[in-house]
């Protein structure tokens, strides 16, 4: 059996199942915190030392130039141009119609107020190397910084052993409105952008996803000097599925999810009664078996499912219950009472309904953004969206009749908080005191 | 003089002066880490004693009762519950206005996305105890919540040496609809928020203002495990004046804001020729020193002044381009072209336009938040307001057309991604694999 299998028909004492894997941090802890204060002390010079010391490239300079760009695009097929584009298209459709409205409104006579929307200024993204290129994340951060008009856009990402950015990263940058893309990676890349160096210049807010030395930076500067888009950890999906869900798809649903690293967790939760339940979980576990065996990436495959578990439950209301205890990143709803199960929800990153929207739908080309919360997270977070590079900042233009109106709450308040400058600056102005 | 004159007409090498004060942390850091362990390991044993040892207060229980809210409600007095009243109906109807609404989208044919919103299911607040009752916050923080429609609503606050929660702060608290109140303050209540205790369940979100104990607990959780609503320092104002701005007016706002404690800091920038500059700045001083006689609290305005600055800049995109470098918290353009400035200022919690708009009427009553970002973190945070309660789920449903559509996108990028699970999804699905 790939799947632990659990039977909770009340949905009750699940805690332990729910579970994120907890990483001890200590070390990595200190590693981040070395890294990050010897940036900010010898700023490119650490940089080019740590790229040869951890991507093992010795760098002439850290920015790309126009000719790298330019070399990239000739590099790049004309298919994975056209679905960049495809799935570029559809991102910022979706991401444009979230541009939200400033706000006004007279409270009362002479108080007006009002909210204006700001794009953050500076934004930096982050984009993982590894063993894939990420391009499909940098759609994803750089188009919803382009639909809010975000005046200043750069990216980090570690270059190759020959100093090179994979050129699918290059175009997508190009095609998505990225300023300019410099060649450092790890938490050297969250320390220049945060702080600053002669090459990368601060920015407002980072993004993007990476390892645990990556999201230990982030975590870090954003207690000091930088916001971040959101904490995170491994990626997750839950399904909801029923005895009427085909076992083959919800098999190929939880290893899409499982390939994409040892951590990854695949939960399933059937609703369906105890004998049913084991007659479909045979199902799957023999619809894994047959996917498993065509698939590459095994190892983490294996080791994905190994932490990960088909919990069964008595009706759509429990599963609901579950689902919102374990608050999933990703939430397939692959029932044919989705619509009704869905309203249900409060905790989850994205919710994907019905048999057709598989999770690799939208994590590269429907159109929603698939940089979301993980490990519970979206008890509190919403995933990455236009919101996320803007600010809205509260105006207000008071009358002389305005504030003589307000004076007596003002300056009674004031006064039981015993803040009497406060109060002072209404009485002023009204010609009460001095 | 109360305030150090800077003359800057090129708006160049202010950085120095606009540096916030940094605070040493690692005490601060250490002590709070010990607190937080503490909380999560032995929960209200842990609060009692705490409670005990930091506010001298022996505790029978820790949640405010029934009786306590009845007996806070008889002594109040009539003129704060009518202030309280009129605060709560503005703040209620400026942050009602900024109810956002789900998008829905047929990006392609087939492929439906949309989001929905949900309030935070769970959120606590933290008002501070100290030489003054802030009840105005717990209007800034309770009515946005519920405006959002939070099912849950805590809040935390220390309690006196009798035991007792101010009668204004239990008033406020319940005609803002708080669910429960704690009699726990400190960073022993944010980690009562954050983990859990037998008494205290566990929250998703925290808000509120705090010492620096109480921030070091948020800045803590949040990367543990329970999001904040926002980094916090030191409160601030900047001033941005002319020749024609009345310098009792501007006198009364710098000061108003340098009562808030000693830390705060209180900056002018004034538009004009240096020999007016001077001028103008010696009539503010008479002004400030007039103020400051029939005011308590001379300490904190006195150590706050201390750190404060008067920079005169030739014009107004020079106060701009220092006010948007600064970022401050609270931005009064008291000068008569306040709303063309205004256009170029992206960087500011909060912004009051022209004569009559003081700060101290967005602090109590016109309806806008009053919990806004300081110490620079208007560069990429908004203040509170009803987005920090609700979080934007994306969904999307495909039909088996529109993902046989998309079937090429996805698998050419999930291809070149090398995410072979990624691809097989949707193979499956379309029939091309098995």
């Amino acid at each position: 059996m790939y799947l632990s299998r659990e039977y909770a028909p009340q949905g009750i004492g699940l805690g332990p199942l729910l579970q994120r894997a907890q990483s001890d941090k200590a070390s990595v802890k200190e590693t981040v915190r070395d890294v990050l204060d010897t940036v900010r002390l010898k700023g490119d010079t650490a940089l080019y030392q740590y790229e040869s010391q951890f991507d093992n490239a010795t760098l002439s300079s850290l920015e790309v130039t126009e000719k790298e760009f330019q070399e990239a695009e000739t590099l790049v097929s004309d298919s994975l141009k056209q679905a960049l584009g495809h799935a570029a298209k559809n991102i910022r459709a979706f991401h444009q119609c979230q541009m939200p409205f400033g706000e006004h409104l007279v409270v009362e006579e002479g108080v007006e107020l009002s909210r204006k929307i700001v794009p953050i200024h500076t934004v930096g993204l982050y984009i993982p190397g590894g063993t894939a290129p990420l391009f499909s994340t940098v759609l994803m951060l750089a188009i919803p910084a382009s639909v809010a008009k975000c005046p200043c856009v750069v990216m980090c990402t570690p270059p190759s052993k020959e100093g090179k950015v994979n050129p699918a990263i290059l175009y997508a940058a190009k095609i998505s409105g990225v300023s300019k893309v410099y060649k450092v990676g790890g938490a050297q890349a969250i320390a220049a952008m945060a702080y600053g160096t002669e090459s990368i210049g601060k920015v407002d807010k980072i993004f993007g996803p990476g390892n645990r030395f990556v999201m230990e930076a982030k975590l870090q500067v954003a207690s000091q000097c930088c916001a971040i888009d959101m904490p995170a950890g491994p990626s997750e999906v839950m399904v909801i599925a029923d005895r009427a869900s085909n076992p083959e798809f919800v098999a190929s649903d939880l290893l899409s999810q499982a390939e994409h690293g040892p951590d990854s967790q695949a939960m399933l939760l059937l609703i369906a009664d105890r004998e049913d339940a084991d007659v479909y979980l045979d199902k799957l576990e023999e619809a894994i078996a047959v996917q498993l065996r065509a698939l590459p990436r095994t190892e983490f495959l294996l080791s994905s499912l190994s932490h990960s578990h088909a919990i069964v439950v008595c009706d759509g209301k429990s599963a609901c219950a579950v689902a919102n205890a374990y608050a999933p990143e990703h939430l397939i709803i692959n029932t044919t009472n989705a619509d009704e199960l869905e309203k249900k929800i409060e905790n989850a990153g994205s919710i994907f309904l019905g048999p057709w929207s598989c999770e690799s739908a939208g994590d590269y080309a429907s159109g929603t953004n698939h940089t979301l919360p993980t490990s519970g997270w979206a008890h509190s977070y919403s995933g990455v969206s236009v919101d996320s590079f803007l600010k809205k900042i509260t105006l207000q233009r008071l009358s002389e009749q305005g504030l003589r109106n307000l004076a007596p709450t003002i300056e009674t308040m004031a006064g039981f908080e015993m803040l009497d400058a406060h109060k002072n600056a209404v009485a002023i102005r009204i010609g009460e005191s001095k």
